[in-house]
């Protein structure tokens, strides 16, 4: 091991190391240009180059068609919660919302500023630890779309696979916490959004799949910025893009590819959180929060008995190179965030330090 | 020298080396803390660090005083350009702005979408060769504020001091390609913000000093990410800021203090443009297309007698690694942008080059 710890942290979040050691030359000199990854022109031939090869490799990685838009922008998730239903939804319009965490809950509170909101579910009641059933959704007549969040990052839940909102509905999807974690099947839906500080890169880029025909079809009259059509017919240049954060991003796109793809991902995280979720099964002392139908794969959390006995937890596992792992104050206890890059190894020690603070503290 | 070329490029532009060389490694493990830059949480106490350096440095640098908020957000100026009216601007009420270029024009346009638009003065009859002299300036009578370009990149003008509005009318400046190149008086704003890949850092953050009371009064009901209510409430970080950036131009910012403050940084930048301007004025070959008046010190663009020569020009510089030459279609010909962190000595290698072409195409 190197001078460097495991990091659990929910974002941003550890990234392959591969990445970082071809990130640090490229500052200083980019492909032996004589200039710097920071400092050379978005139009120059140089960042072409890889924005045109992040373009491919997502498009590779995820069978993205043609008639889809991939996009680099900016503002995170956070601002597509705005540009979504500023884009396609109106004021007598209804939107159809699966409320299955506090980012949802963020997503909703933009979208009633546009429109009307119809949640179609919500696991509100259980402080959002399960996935709802399709039983007990329901949707309104005629949505302008339907949008769910695929991973919640701060329950540690997950849908198993997307919902199917009623036939010619666009289904919308904040993947911030699972983007590329497993295959997506892109044709299913009209929008995916993430940002990229979780499983494709540093903050400061955000990841936006859309459908052309649907954009051509966004309300008129917005402001420039926020209006996708302005990203798409201008390639995500029609102001300066985040380009150093887009070298990275390609540079974890083609890492991810090099590990076999999106399937061979999915194997290797469902393989990564197997030993977590058994021993947490087993334990008598820690508990997962998260119904087990509904876990996640990208954020583990779990409780111990008493909050004295988390708070100690978390600062012998710090002293002991487990970083990152102090839950969100809506849940408490701890969250192990193991993203894509995450290393196996990783949670592997953090399951041998578990045994044997469930054997000290019993 | 090093492997490192002269870069001209008119943003994302050069860099200090040092700072290059101070994030190399931070990207592998930041601070001895065993987690790379790009991989820190926004809520640990390694980035709170840089994230309050950068604040104090900048308001060190700038004098900014308490009653304004030092904001570092996402969307580039363009993303300013809406924010600004919709903030600040209402349906009924008029804002004035001062047209110096395309970038002025791309903010008029965002504004008129949110009420009128008044033109204080332009110089678009001469292709912004130049700023508009105060006698011509028509300032509406109660404007909700009035908003500037301080540097024209693409045309090379540049305010030498800041127009005065009426009284209690709050002067916005869009500062992206000349902010701390000079002293500002900060007292004298209600906003200013600048996108930071010209004399700041990497493309993908976004300077915003904001006067706190002018930010209580904005309108109300707007997106949260689009309100500056929001940033400067949760310091930047009411989603994920883009946290690389930030270290970035923390560096930036600390080696511009290191240089000396915005004083001599000023003294610099005059000192670096001067030998330019003077060879321009001097040569019956290349002509400086900006009015003497008028000149920018961060980029100075210039035009040979026939296009032919212009190409010739720039491809003999490139291959003597002097880059990104090329001047915006709209003037033509050449541009050298000689921003903050550019070295003398690229300048002077540029004058001895346009010598040598000169005596060579007469």
């Amino acid at each position: 091991m190197s001078d460097r710890i495991y990091n659990f942290s929910p974002g941003p979040a550890v990234m392959p190391e591969e990445v970082i050691k071809k990130t640090q030359p490229a500052l200083w000199n980019l492909n032996g240009s004589g200039i710097g990854l920071m400092e050379c022109s978005h139009r120059g031939a140089d960042f072409l180059a890889i924005y045109k090869e992040a373009e491919a490799t997502a498009r590779k990685l995820a069978g993205i068609p043609d008639d889809y838009a991939v996009l680099f922008l900016q503002g995170g998730a956070s601002l597509q919660f705005t540009m979504v239903p500023m884009n396609f939804l109106t004021k007598d319009g209804t939107a159809d919302y699966l409320v299955t965490g506090a980012w949802s809950q963020k997503a909703v509170k933009e979208a009633k500023l546009f429109g009307k909101v119809n949640p179609v579910c919500s696991s509100e009641n259980e402080n959002f630890s399960y996935i709802p059933a399709i039983d007990t959704f329901r949707w309104s007549s005629a949505p302008a779309y339907a949008h769910f969040t695929s991973n919640n990052t701060i329950f540690g839940t997950q849908f198993r696979t997307e919902p199917v909102p009623p036939a010619g509905v666009p289904l919308v999807v904040d993947a911030s916490s699972d983007i590329f974690s497993r295959p997506i099947d892109v044709t299913k839906y009209g929008l995916i959004y993430a940002g990229a500080q979780k499983n494709l890169g540093p903050s400061g880029v955000t990841l936006v799949i859309v459908r052309k025909d649907w954009v051509a079809k966004a309300n008129p009259g917005l402001p420039t910025m926020l209006q996708y059509k302005t990203h798409m017919e201008n390639e995500s240049m029609y102001n300066t893009p985040p380009t150093t954060g887009i070298f990275v991003l390609n540079e974890v796109l083609k890492w991810i590819d090099g590990q076999g793809g999106l399937g061979a991902m999915n194997q290797k995280n469902q393989d990564k959180a197997r030993p977590l979720y058994e021993f947490l099964d087993n334990s008598k002392f820690f508990r997962g929060t998260a119904r087990p139908d509904s876990r996640s794969l990208m954020n583990v959390c779990f409780r111990a008995p008493t909050e004295a006995q988390e708070s100690d937890f978390i600062k012998q596992a710090t002293k002991r190179g487990l970083n990152g792992l102090k839950g969100h104050r809506s849940v408490g206890g701890m969250r192990a965030s193991i993203y894509n890059a995450f290393p196996k190894k990783g949670v592997d020690e953090l399951v041998t330090f578990m045994k044997e603070f469930e054997r000290a503290n019993q």
